[in-house]
């Protein structure tokens, strides 16, 4: 029941195969000099059925989704901790981990990640957590979200399957992050957005030369036409990031969890909040954290993993609330819009982890976000986009319900950057006083 | 002649410490338990009077600016620079060449620096370097501007001489980082901004939660307004990042000169282009070139160093050109507003340094900025600020008129974000198409 979105993308990518020139399908030829480091197979979610590496992403058996199967090293951990350890302050330390060409950091691309776990003690006086608090910062990336994470992993399947155009569907912050890695590494690219996005994620969008078309809908109509487009001979040469590319793509939010755990000094945290759009990000860092245990890398024990939305789009919550499926939300209404899918691909796979995790699914209205993102930056120097208020106010919500618990470490999210949602705090963010260059005037605005 | 600004602030200076309890000034009292790492005094820049570690700034004797004297360490460059790349992933691995205490990254601050270097291969080729091209990106510190540099180490100062509110003038990228590291710390913060800039400033200034006062009137009016707050009993107990704790605050921009250097495998680069504001970056990056010289930790060879100014506020470039003195722009006319400094405070010694490096500074105006904005973005998917669309600008312009040798190793500084700037490129930069969620309308669009 769970597949019937993806049932019909299956068919139109089975369909598109015989048109596309060289690129394989799920199931058909692959190409055979493909080598995207421990990578070595796709492999189907649900039914484990395995295909050879190409731009495939629904199980032709089942239409279950395909994810990355690798052969990671064995062998010593603290020989593979050392080693990234000497790696590079970006997320290529990781390359071992990765479906990524060993040398990947000497091409041109925009070396995202390794941002900063900021120790938020402030933050957590306020909020009483005891057990420590962390806020994972991915606005340190270069285009400011932790897009350009997933979009780095995708670049190179774009190479190795010989795309000359790179494209996505975007709530704004993919679309940034497309348009500057294919602008450093000299691809074309022509990216596709719902129209009415916040004025700086399409300039963003615009600035770095591709091409940059509005779609009147909503991110889901964004979405399947991307999915139709891949049908289509217009799409030829295509690769789209999050669709025919998504199971590499969607490896790139592992680093995340990497990071998080490497930043703690190789240790699990106990809680960790994120927040959920399609759920691919919660889906992959529940997988980054499990490879490190088996890797040997960190010592196991419980994490429990909260997943948090926007009231005006929280088809996941709502879910995980009344215990019933996931229902599409037609008409996403928040201020925090790189969360606004309507139809999240992963909201099933989030509920199982987060309640198996004992964890859970929380949302918070716009006053609650804006309020998280004040309180962020007031604490901690922190400006994040309105996807990071919606991670710290459920984090505040659920701590005050009893849910999250102050005396575990506890690691926030925050996903993206406040320069990009600046409307949602501009007309409360604004000078204290505006006055002549004077000492009495000074004196007379009280604020000494 | 040079000094006469100046001799007036030493004068206010003078006159304030004698009011303001505790903060010693220039040739007074000192705090006898100031450590500051290899920071052993402060030396005046002009006639190499010393004072004692403190929040003072202008030589008593000769009314010359104050810098940052060390000890710096001697012995094996080889164990520096292995000390230095152990370090952390941040501009505190050269601690020990700083002004701070050994233990400053395990303090609260925003932990800024170590950014990318970026090898600009695609647009090295579209100007024709063929020494090599390489873009200084600090668009990815905290507050994406350089300026958490500076702030880094006056906020140190600001810790050891006991101040309790952190300040500034600002054109607006310091206001942010003020805000931003005073409320990490759990300072308290208030920030001086010339009405008028940027939407994305001005809330950036304030979201941090300090109080932001804007000025009717220039940059320069809100300078002078500043050192007249240090005078009077409002301004007690205030550390201005740029006024008083300005000798401790300019060594931050030495961090881009060391990390240029490691960057290129500790090497100098033959030729570097850096935006002028107040100059100060410029002076200081040429102090750290010389200091790793010094250190052994690179091999010295000729530096071609090149300033670069908007034309709408150009002194520096003026009495460059045409060999007389620096004359205040008395009202500053561009779109690259962080560099609308009209009475820079290093302009003359900004001038010595290109001249005796054989350099030039050079201008150029708002469509050439902007140009160059979209060339930057286009080629290596770098957002820079009109800023550093002027540093990118003068190289082109420099190259054009064959002044910048392109077979030469050529750095070029992009010191802020171009989210901070939108209104520079947002007419420019939007969808190519707006059309219906079909492939007939993508199709009609002419973009596959």
């Amino acid at each position: 029941m769970r597949r019937k979105g993806l049932a019909s993308m299956a068919v139109q990518a089975a369909e598109s195969s015989a048109g596309a020139a060289g690129i394989p399908a799920a199931g058909t030829s692959a190409a055979s000099d493909v080598s995207l480091g421990s990578a070595v197979a796709l492999s189907c979610r649900e039914c484990g059925t395995r295909v050879p590496l190409g731009p495939s992403f629904v199980c032709l058996e089942c239409f279950g989704p395909l994810e990355v199967a690798y052969e990671l090293p064995t062998g010593d951990p603290e020989r593979l901790r050392k080693q990234i350890e000497a790696g590079p302050a970006s997320m290529w330390r990781y390359a071992p981990l990765l479906p990524v060409p060993a040398d990947v950091a000497d091409k041109p691309n925009l070396n995202p990640g390794f941002t900063q776990l900021v120790q938020a003690d402030r933050l957590a006086a306020e909020l009483g957590v005891t057990g420590g608090l962390y806020v994972k910062d991915d606005s340190g990336n270069p285009t400011h979200s932790f897009k350009d994470r997933p979009v780095a992993i995708a670049l190179e399947a774009a190479r190795a399957f010989g795309f000359t155009t790179l494209s996505c569907s975007s709530t704004g912050n993919l679309a940034g992050a497309v348009g500057a890695a294919a602008s450093r590494a000299g691809l074309r690219s022509c990216v596709f957005i719902p129209d009415g996005l916040e004025q700086s994620k399409v300039v963003m969008a615009a600035i770095y030369g591709g091409d940059l078309v509005a779609i009147d809908g909503t991110y889901d109509d964004v979405n399947r036409f991307c999915s139709e487009l891949i049908g289509d001979p217009l799409g030829e040469g295509w690769g789209f990031t999050n669709v025919n590319l998504r199971p590499f793509y969607a490896e790139g939010s592992k680093t995340l969890a990497y990071e998080i755990c490497e930043q703690l000094g190789w240790k699990l945290p106990d809680q960790i909040v994120i927040p959920v759009a399609s759920g691919c990000q919660l889906v992959k860092i529940d997988k980054g954290l499990r490879e490190l245990v088996e890797l040997g890398l960190v010592e196991d024990k419980p994490v429990r993993i909260f997943a948090a939305q926007a009231e005006g789009c929280s088809p996941v919550s709502r879910a995980f609330k009344d215990g019933g499926v996931v229902r599409p939300v037609r008409r996403p209404d928040t201020i925090a819009k790189s969360l606004a899918i309507g139809d999240p691909a992963d909201g099933p796979y989030v509920i199982d982890i987060c309640r198996g995790s004992g964890g859970a699914v929380e949302d918070v209205n716009d006053a609650e976000i804006v309020d998280a993102m004040k309180l962020l930056a007031r604490t901690e120097g922190v400006f994040a986009e309105t996807a990071g208020g919606v991670t710290l106010g459920v984090t505040r919500k659920l701590l005050e319900a009893g849910v999250v618990d102050p005396s575990l470490s506890t690691v926030v999210l925050n996903t993206g950057d406040g320069l990009k949602t600046l409307d949602a705090v501009a007309s409360s963010s604004g000078p204290s006083a505006v006055i002549a260059p004077s000492l009495s005037a000074f004196r007379a605005a009280g604020l000494a």
